[in-house]
């Protein structure tokens, strides 16, 4: 185990009914609340109104900032940073999934800016975020666990730029988690959240600097299989509550800090090709996912055979003694159980040609650095982006 | 999946060396510090040094409150709350295992009482907590997760009371985890730390009111076998730093909220069934229980068979396909095992005659209300401990 601080101040409320207490709760923030939402889906759904009827509190004025897109942009946030300085924001609601909410982080932290701050440098890490504005959320598509930590990642169109910034001011306060919400997510997007919640686990699982790690290497296992066998049900049963429900937690649980908390600087190395594929494509994050983590697998199951062994014959059962097979079969099945659940598994059937390897390795090296993954060159890069062509 | 709120912001800095870091994050709350400690075993391991030298900040004041013992008790603590009223403190810091911090959280809360109230109304649930003085830990024995849960257990002597109070405000601040604190614990100690670990894992397993549980099941079952793989471990070689490591990360998060939330109302028949052996006997809490926890498994068994089985298959690798067959065995092994790590598993081992069952069985019983478990009557907690006694 390694050294580690953990602190996950977060208010979760979870639960069917439980978006009726979100006004109580931004309350106890401020006054003038910034509601930030996509495109509005939450209408439709009856999320939307279920939040105005709760957000109807004597003195709370809400100011509304809808548009936000999959792969956010910068350029939208910061049209949303000068609405919330125009309207003396004091707390920023986020109902939506991930870009909602990593959107209204980034507002959080630029409403609070020095005059002189450029905000793209807090991303950069040239700059630190020194404070925000109290952020909450209502969860509508559960994947990012952006609800539950301090991240939030936001793509700058110059440059094709998909970068990330981390800072407890940005963590919210509360989030609401209603598994009643995800009824009406279609089965791609459900399945882009398990493939999501996935890569989250298994980065965590084998990109770490811990040589022993049975405690979280169990959480993660427990948490895969959960979300393997609710991924299953929802496809057949779009409303079965529990599976909705054990998705959800499952979500928050993967990506908030409990997992690689004692492992060291963890690397992310499919979510960073996948940022440079959705920064490029405009490809859902999940379905991305499918294509680099199954490629990234197979180039890294030689350095630790005994690892990858242990991931299939713990998730899919596989008998087979040789560590090597053993690695190989267990990727072969997870690429399989992606395609089954109707997640892309290769560059070729996002539609993206083999000739456009190069372009993206350029790309991905190019943040390789960003992310603390300087032996990511473009070479290795490419050759990794070879393994998930077709 | 049960509604549920899930709030823990407790700050754990967890790692060898990490002792030196307490005097800042005492400084973030006051300048008069109350330091509550055991019996100074402490002060022989060095701990006392370490956290004295961190202390060492210009503007803070320590006063000791030394000489908690085992089984906490009221009176104790009530001097505790004298001191820190007439010294003026601000803040009080627990330096020890779960009595230490108990009582140091009793201290923090009484300290902030009204004049008019009584502190064991507290304990009865007939006064609610309306504040507290911030409380953080050293902790020097894992197994209560006091460290990071908002709970605190007090005996009063009249009656031998050994009652819990709940509330947010009691929750520590930030607490310390080194885990090289822990390589001076007897093997006796280190024992019933595993036995009391595993009895919060088992009683949220078995005693809740949600159907469905595999996200619950299986934390639960991978904290299980982690500290039983580190048990044995630190048997052999009580220096194993990742074994003490694992130990003592998953005694935390065994009972700091995470493998309930969801399971709705969680009962605690063989902690309210121990609370009464240690308040007449003073007995240590793990002892206690390993004598009647596979008590109540097997008086409980007969009734949820599936579940019952389940542990034995998953923990001890039972291939019996019988579920009554493989619950039985289940608890036969988990008894060996306690008994193989030196923790007894009956009241006859533990000193305590049959023809006391019903002294003990009035107490338990006259608590049960207080616990939520109405339903355990004298008579059948006295069954139960005839199941515990040989």
């Amino acid at each position: 185990m390694q050294n580690f601080v953990f602190e996950n101040p977060t208010r979760i409320i979870f639960g069917q009914g439980m978006i009726a207490r979100i006004g109580n709760e931004v309350k106890r923030f401020g006054t003038r609340v910034l509601l930030v939402y996509g495109q509005g889906s939450i209408k439709r759904t009856g999320i939307y109104d279920q939040v105005l009827a709760s957000l109807k509190e004597p003195n709370l004025t809400v100011v509304e900032f809808p548009g936000v897109r999959s792969n956010p942009t910068l350029s939208h946030a910061l049209k949303g940073i000068d609405l919330a300085r125009s309207e003396k924001i004091e707390v920023v609601l986020a109902v939506g999934g991930g870009s909602v909410m990593d959107t209204a982080k980034t507002i959080a932290a630029g409403a609070r800016m020095d005059p002189g701050d450029n905000l793209w440098e807090f991303f950069t890490y040239k700059k630190k975020i020194r404070g925000a504005l109290p952020v909450l959320t209502v969860v509508t598509v559960s994947a990012s666990a952006s609800e539950m930590n301090s991240a939030a990642v936001i793509t700058r169109e110059e440059g094709a730029q998909k970068f990330t910034i981390i800072s407890p001011f940005i963590q919210p306060r509360t989030s609401v988690l209603d598994p009643t919400v995800l009824y009406s997510l279609s089965p791609d997007y459900s399945a882009y959240s398990a493939v999501d919640i996935i890569a989250h686990l298994l980065e965590g699982y084998f990109n770490n600097n811990e040589s022993e790690s049975l405690l979280q290497d169990r959480f993660v296992e427990g948490l895969m299989k959960t979300v393997m066998e609710s991924a299953e049900i929802v496809r057949k049963d779009p409303r079965h509550y529990n599976a909705r429900a054990n998705m959800m937690w499952s979500a928050t649980l993967a990506f908030n800090g409990l997992t690689t908390a004692g492992m060291g600087f963890v690397s992310f190395p499919a979510h960073m090709m996948e940022h440079s594929l959705s920064a490029l494509y405009d490809i859902a994050h999940g379905a991305g996912l499918s294509i680099t983590l199954p490629g990234w697998m197979s180039f890294a199951a030689p350095g630790n055979p005994s690892k990858f062994a242990r991931l299939g014959r713990i998730i899919f059962d596989i008998r087979e003694t040789d560590d090597r097979k053993a690695a190989t079969e267990g990727i072969r099945r997870l690429k399989g159980w992606f395609s089954s659940i109707g997640s892309p598994v290769s560059l070729k059937e996002a539609g993206i040609a083999e000739g456009d390897i190069g372009r993206i390795a350029e790309n991905a090296s190019g943040t390789a650095g960003v992310w603390g993954m300087k032996s990511y060159t473009r070479e290795i890069i490419s050759d990794i982006l070879h393994l998930c062509k077709g």
